[in-house]
């Protein structure tokens, strides 16, 4: 059976602009109006992104910080985690995920691509680390997200 | 400025009947209704008795768990988060409160006692450890949860 | 089987000066004297103590830091590790020992102090919290080198 | 300046047998030749391989292992320590090394790769992912190790 609220990782980097957040900011609305939730590590960039897109279209975006505190949190969450144990906060947000949307991104994304895969989530890319046959490509937010349920069988 | 939505974090052992769950649904019941979210370590115990007073008051819970996935997630969580780190995630309950009220508790409670006094949060004990002047004991549900808000100046 | 070179964890306080700088530095002599290596967090006070005590008997110390690097290792350290997960090193310490001996300490020891219990690993008190019943107080480094190779059946 | 004693992370899958098996061994050996410290995940496969190449040289390597406890470690390993976190321990290894070497490898392989390029570590691959311009590419152990030590300067 399917998860009834399935929960979306949107990974990428912590700085994006323009066209890139756009992306991920659509991902986000998309993943929200299917029912999904949104879950990312909380900071800025494709982040924030993600979060924003999920929480303007009435969805849920959860943050899962890095840092001892919350207070880094950006605006667009609706709840967030802090974990206190830096980068290893990436192994958390993809166990979170029922899937992975990795969105553009840089060395930080590329360890949660491979993170996902060590502990068997399907990973879907859009714009992000070309790894052959082990990840989805998809060439816009709308089929990123429909890669994204379809691989959930929902 | 004090919080908005105070996070509690509701620490305790994982196995918990009687009374002493009793105890942790009433504290989870208290935070949810002067506004508070419910944070606990997902499973079962003090944790689930805290998660389902929140949430029968109609108010969150979020559970965060030590394992690789959200599958032993209690069923009065409002969401989950699975951080993969196993032990670690307690760093992660208590990082992810403002304040920690402490309900009964074995070797894992204490443990996340003293992370939270290293990480700067304050602590209540409702029949949990006793650590001398370092954390506020309280004999009631009534008087921890009126002991935690009033640590965060709420 | 007993360990033919138990694992001797050192918790304590990252400052220490005078008599418990002492102590720890005679806890980590003694282990090494009986063979034992010495593990701590690698950092300062009772951590560099321990290890200087070791390694200056001719002994092994491992140091398990929190940071990304192993820039603040203490200069008395066999080796050293970088965890890059901050007090989540603490869990790290205490499951790379056989036993703990915690001299003096703080929060953070408190919390060694509880992850070791949770993770089955006996703990030995040198002026350290008063747990009850739950660790073995020893009045002096001798004692508590003693008790932790007793401990261990060694 | 550079490292007197470089630690060279190398990274692999927990399986390798034939000439995979042999590749890390040598890998471990060279490192070892050089003066420098292996350090790897301390389980089966690519890790045990490029341990014991390097302790069967008379070398030092060190084992940072997933689990609560050593049990797991490797019969190569001049040391071991347990972190308990799982598979954050893959940014451990990273973190503890001056340089990272990848032998064939797997998805955990490709986190620690991102993870290694995250917190600033140089990457050589000895037929591990490709990954563009961001990895070194050797094609022999010999190459390899060459590679590492010159990305540190020595």
């Amino acid at each position: 059976m399917p998860p009834s609220h399935p929960h979306v990782a949107v990974v990428g980097s912590g700085t994006a602009a323009g066209d890139l957040y756009e992306q991920a900011r659509e991902v986000g609305r998309l993943v929200a109006e299917r029912g999904g939730i949104v879950v990312c590590g909380g900071l800025g960039g494709v982040m924030e992104a993600a979060a924003r897109g999920a929480t303007e279209a009435g969805g849920t975006a959860i943050g899962i910080l890095p840092d001892e505190d919350r207070g880094r949190a950006n605006a667009y969450l609706s709840f967030s985690v802090a974990t206190g144990t830096g980068q290893a906060r990436n192994l958390a947000v993809v166990c979170s995920g029922d899937v992975v949307v990795a969105v553009g991104g840089e060395y930080g994304t590329l360890s949660e691509m491979g993170l996902a895969l060590k502990v068997g989530r399907p990973v879907v890319s859009l714009g992000s680390w070309d790894l052959g046959e082990h990840v989805a490509v998809a060439p816009s937010p709308e089929e990123a997200v429909g890669a994204a349920f379809g691989l959930l069988g929902v």
